[in-house]
């Protein structure tokens, strides 16, 4: 018996290669009716469909990899979302890999990528990050590599970010307007590109306002949730505590609530707060809560788009790649 | 210049192999002041930790796969947390795939495993699997198979569950015992095993109290968020709306809370609501969110366990493994 291959399928289907092979890869522009079809005759035929083998002959592994810090918060399952989307039309696998916030964790998974493992990298780094010797190395060994959300600002490397510098400053400034005079500022890592654009846009609002901010304001959790709800704790049980909260993190917020709850401070009259964050159930908090959200979509869409534009074409320069789609303020009730 | 190995590096430190390998895979076990000065020697010698070249040795990837559905799930984000746990110790890495709920995407990426890129699968289905010869095939190669939460029945493998009818079954009491006579219950497939368990659960408790259950009572929803939402406002916009409903998997909850505010149908007073959920967030809903929460940290260490038993011992029969973790009922406000 001869070797099934696609253009069997094909042939016996009278369709051409390109539908069978979409059909296969349960791509959206084929019907339900040609998909049934194709896949029976596929088993039928033994037909077994391989990309890693196909991939082989090319000597590529038609996997890309998608390094994150966690996977329990919206932005990235969103993120990844828009990178599977781009991925799926490119009949590519993506593989995800946890830096669960640990440098060396992180330092490991890129050094496992020199193996050849995967074509290109996607990365959002860990809140410990600080050097990018490992993204160097791999960059050097000729795997394209794009930083999304939280980047590293001292390498040349392809970026797609949001404004993460206007979206505190606006948030700050929303808080002032309705009335706040002592905003405290909830970061998880004094690293993170992300946490620190948006401080400093918390810090210039403030100052744009004469606000004065104390040396206190400003708290560094350490993403361990009984530690992070104690610091919270002891920053609001003060005759004196702040009367907005920006969150800097989407996790961090519940925590606040739960501070609130405790301390039987009411949101927003006593403290108002808002959060970066993207969760889907944000408006049937009790009160609703205003979040800064992320295009986070869109942002892992398009640095998906630009890796692959960089893996089917050698002249594309990467490195000189910096996109920033912007934020949004969604109002609800947490700030008034 | 020898090469430098975790031989060179105990020995400078005048350490144990043990304790240096542990402190470059960043274990807990390990003290900050250890792992600083591991990490400052091996910058300086140049050494590099390479999981994979070590392991190549061995011929093995030292790498298992974590196939699920989705991320943008509580219970799939903290069951990865369990598996990483264990991983973590073993010194593995862990590759996430996404089914994305496709029944092909799922093949081609178990296809994919045969050719030896992991040493091992933990797997969660897709709504759409109902055969397992894909399965069957990759067992067929000697790679170990566990099964957790989504399960296939009809195939000999090792599989670590919740106790899916008995949460379906004391649901559903509780929404009786709240004095609820017209329950809805909410699934999102008809071939999965775990709505399927909840849905009976739910089935044998109606009976058990001699309710009766209309036909339209269950609703099979399509994962699509807006064909969703348009489903459940139907359900709900009659004049003999359910008066109870059971939502079997986290997604559709908001969707019920969102349909209930367009409806202005109060929570609970017109109708009470019990969701399968492990979100953080669910105590600070308006109102606050009554659940099935199941053990999703240990369901995940319990499979990864499981695995690693039969990566290194080949005496250990893996198909024989079925373990059942309870979920607990977490009565909050949402169903009076």
């Amino acid at each position: 018996m001869n070797h099934v291959t696609l253009k069997t399928l094909a042939r016996e289907l009278r369709l051409s290669p390109g539908t069978v092979s979409k059909a296969l890869k349960d791509s959206h522009e084929i019907s339900i009716e040609t998909k049934t079809k194709v896949r029976e005759l596929a088993k039928k035929m033994h037909y077994v469909p391989n990309p890693y083998a196909s991939s082989l002959r090319k000597r590529k592994s038609k996997t890309i990899a998608v390094v994150i810090p966690e996977v329990a918060d919206s932005f990235f399952s969103l993120a990844i979302n828009g990178i599977e989307a781009v991925a799926q039309e490119k009949g590519y696998h993506v593989l995800i890999y946890l830096s669960h916030e640990s440098f060396l964790k992180e330092e490991a998974i890129v050094e496992d990528f020199k193996s050849g493992r995967v074509d290109g990298v996607l990365i959002s780094v860990s809140r410990e990050t600080i050097k990018s010797d490992h993204i160097f190395e791999l960059q050097s060994t000729g795997i394209p590599v794009v930083f999304f959300d939280r980047i590293i600002e001292d390498i040349e490397a392809a970026k797609v970010t949001t404004n993460d510098f206007e979206s505190g400053y606006n948030a700050t400034k929303h808080l002032l307007q309705k009335g706040c005079g002592n905003i405290a500022y909830l970061s998880i890592s004094s690293n993170l590109s992300v946490a620190n654009k948006r401080m400093e846009g918390y810090l210039k609002a403030l100052a744009d306002n004469n606000s004065k901010t104390k040396k206190n304001s400003i708290l560094f959790c350490n993403n361990e949730t009984e530690n992070d709800f104690n610091a919270i704790l002891k920053l609001m049980d003060q005759r004196k505590h702040p009367d907005g909260i920006l969150v800097s993190v989407e996790k961090l917020t519940t925590t606040v609530y739960e501070v609130c709850q405790k301390l039987k401070l009411s949101i927003p009259k006593d403290v108002k707060v808002i959060g970066f964050s993207n969760l889907g159930s944000a408006f049937l908090w009790n009160p609703s809560l205003t979040t800064v959200t992320q295009p986070a979509f869109e942002i892992g869409k398009t640095a998906a788009s630009l890796l692959f534009k960089a893996l089917e074409k050698r002249s594309f320069i990467l490195k000189n790649e910096n996109v920033i789609i912007p934020s949004a303020l969604v109002v609800r009730n947490s700030a008034g």
